[in-house]
């Protein structure tokens, strides 16, 4: 196999895929970008159907070998010269491969004994460091509440190092109405700055959620109002922690508790 | 008090703040940027030595209240005109106020009981947000090995959000030696994705020292050889955690060892 027995991407295609990098052109087509080698790979070990692969002219051999997999698996692959290929990237430094990833079916059904909740994490590093972080303690249903970043940005894709695969992920208009109607039997417990207990005194008996606020904000009064308790880590320095890192934390303790 | 009354910053000035942009310049000058509000104020209370203040022209009412008590303790503060400001501004969307500080004396005698290393955390956000949970938890001793980003970099005085100037931190070309010569009491223990124990069954019982490694390679061989446990944070999904993650999750757990 050699690169240029794929067909060129069309000028067309490749307004589309640019297109993907703004969350508008990503909700009107149901697509998103995986950048990279690893992202790739990922995909093609998930359940996520993929509309086509793009290979950089360079791509190395183990970029030419992912892609021939998923020709393998009937989805179309073209190839694109260097700079034009870059422009369709969202990396600065791209890899040689981009998979063009569908939007999952929403499964807000499928929610296990524990729940993730963002209200408002804005950033999207820290979105998708938290989803790795859910992902790797195995939390992987995640509700995001408004005015969170796009779980489908390139950024958060990439931050989450192929966890968006893994995990249940649901919109949810609004946190407060979900958890005192949807999740009536879970205990739900806040990171706050001045919680009533600390993290380790969190003990939840029964199905739970954790709920995370937005980097400046925290926890919006109304969600704070209809949730079970709020906790605190402990520090004595720095003002706060960054939400990843406390998200991290929490998962840490509450994984524990299971 | 209103902005016209300082003076304007010179051309040369600007080049000269610019410079501070890169590692060599801010090195050569021994000094480096704080930018915004909440890093001014830090500085104001800091123990670091401020060589200047420079106020955007559409400084708000906060800014330059802050430039006035610099102003008061006898720092020099300029006005700058909107764009010229933004270009001696690395943030994107900049507050309107800089404060060019002097990199601190170092005090690597004044070494506490606990300590933090990194060896080669390579992204500055990835550094700052770790250096920012240390200060968290108190553990404000912190060795950076080679490779590291550079700690007085605009990305990583941001993600710190102050905790640079409650932080010692200490430059070391080489952590193996600095372990068995400088610390040779203390207990090291290493994060990596294969320890052998958990992260809980870690139990210090005298001066001790955390380590963590590269977002890629982890920690080096020739450290691992010269300390004391390694340790992993269970988990069973996502392949690995973010290191600051990681970091904060490990802090949390040794600050209540102490």
């Amino acid at each position: 196999m050699n690169i240029p027995d794929f067909p060129q991407l069309s000028n067309a295609d490749r307004k589309f895929i640019r297109s993907l990098h703004t969350r508008k052109g990503r909700d009107e087509a149901g697509c998103f970008l995986a950048e990279g080698r690893k992202l790739c790979q990922e995909l093609l070990e998930s359940t996520f159907r993929t509309a086509a692969i793009i290979l950089d002219n360079a791509a190395d051999r183990n970029e030419q070998l992912i892609a021939s997999e998923f020709e393998r698996c009937g989805v179309p692959v073209f190839a694109l010269g260097g700079r034009e290929f870059e422009a369709i990237c969202d990396a600065k430094t791209p890899q040689g491969i981009v998979g063009v990833a569908e939007y999952p079916k929403s499964k807000s059904e499928a929610v296990s004994e524990t729940l993730i909740i963002l209200d408002g994490v804005a950033d999207p590093g820290n979105m998708g460091t938290i989803i790795r972080a859910a992902d790797w303690f195995g939390f992987r249903s995640i509700l995001l509440g408004k005015n969170c970043a796009d779980r489908f940005s390139p950024k958060v894709v990439r931050a989450a190092m192929g966890s968006i695969f893994r995990c249940n992920i649901i919109d949810t208009p609004d946190i407060a109405t979900a958890i005192t109607q949807d999740f009536p039997r879970f205990s739900f417990f806040c990171a706050t700055l001045d919680g009533s207990v600390a993290l380790e005194q969190c003990r939840p008996k029964k199905q739970f959620g954790v709920i995370f606020g937005n980097e400046s904000h925290g926890i919006s009064p109304e969600i704070l109002a209809v949730a079970s308790q709020t906790f605190f880590i402990p520090g004595d320095g720095a003002e706060s922690l960054n939400v990843s890192v406390a998200a991290g934390i929490a998962l840490y303790h509450f994984s524990r508790c299971r």
